[in-house]
């Protein structure tokens, strides 16, 4: 049986482990979610203790407070496009470190920051990490191509969903003025198959599937595990 | 030597002639462009001459108005997601029926509109076809991805240069609100392939070369060709 306040210390153990990664000079994609969260409260520390000096590049607006909040200078990828090292969260991880990204309808964003940088690290707790993906892949679209790209998912063997906002009727409008369009497709027996074909459908700014994961820091009760790709 | 009045009545002609496709009830498509101009003032008279019935879908604000000016009812992509055919422009055409568009900043919805439809026309003068393309490469861009999708452009040969407004200081904005990078990539050997790498790109909406064409309704100075796909 899990125990909730053990999970919780874990999560945190993993977020802050992976600030260590952070070196002087550096300039570092800083993403979302309750893991990541600890690996930027992190970094403010170090920053006040070790006259830590690196700057951020957040990929949301809830990073970018945090980050202020925190001490972090922050930096745009006009200024700075590449990037040291990307820290970043999951919905799913799989045993050969396939992703899958998007349950906060910003995986744009935050998969243009991950293929800035030479390093790609995702912190999560080990309920996300599994042998397969089964996540409903998060795809943003065009709005005005809605109905052409959930035709084309079906055809592609998944069921799409548009995603409905909360506190906003109708469907939820991404930062970048779009929709979100979940699409099940059950157990993905093959992520780089799907990837190549969903990225051809009109209308798809970016579907959730990212491959370009180096290292994973799993938060585990009993500790923290670092998964790098072989 | 060129007339280029022969040529202008070359375009009208081929315009005029893939008027004829459009049959009472259907659902259509409507480019833009000069040639295509032609078919949608021609199914004007159709309308008023022969009582022709169908609903357009436009694939710009200039179609749009255009089809408006003459008398076509419209509908959009939601009430209507299959279109029975779409007629459009182009930029440049090559033997094997691989397209480039965008020189309007529009190609993004041209192609969900021309993959929604059954058959897919282009009508275009004989300058635009060309044994193999070599018309630079419209990327519809996000903003806040500029810098990577231009890295990877030259990564993968191109040269891309960001698309700058006239009329408006900075960079062209599409509709969509989002950037144009023109990526000239030399004569484009292998188009098929070419779209399979621009499409993985993080943060590109939409490129401009289009596999889709169905049949080419060609101006040329002595009549039109048409030209199917085999």
């Amino acid at each position: 049986m899990k125990d909730a306040s053990a999970n919780a210390n874990a999560k945190r153990l993993a977020g802050e482990a992976a600030a260590d990664l952070v070196k002087n000079g550096m300039v570092v994609g800083l993403g979302t979610g309750s893991t990541v969260a600890w690996t930027i409260k992190r970094l403010g520390e170090r920053i006040n203790g070790e006259e830590l000096e690196f700057l951020g590049v957040p990929t949301s607006f809830q990073a970018e407070s945090l980050a202020i909040a925190s001490g972090v200078s922050l930096t745009t990828l006009n200024v700075h496009p590449i990037l040291d090292l990307a820290i970043d969260g999951a919905d799913q991880v799989d045993a050969n470190l396939f992703v899958i990204k998007g349950g906060g309808a910003a995986h744009t964003r935050e998969k243009v920051v991950a293929c800035s940088a030479r390093r790609f690290v995702i912190v999560a707790d080990e309920s996300k990490h599994v042998e397969k993906l089964t996540w409903p892949v998060p795809v943003e679209v065009l709005p005005f191509a809605l109905r052409l790209v959930e035709r084309k998912l079906r055809n592609l063997g998944g069921e799409p969903v548009l995603r409905l906002g909360k506190m906003k009727d109708g469907p939820v409008i991404t930062d970048n003025g779009n929709f979100v369009v979940d699409a099940n497709f059950g157990t993905i027996e093959d992520p780089e198959e799907l990837m190549a074909l969903l990225c051809r459908i009109p209308g798809v700014l970016e579907h959730g599937i990212f491959d370009n994961l180096d290292e994973l820091y799993l938060a585990r009760e009993d500790g923290v595990e670092r998964i790098k790709r072989t």
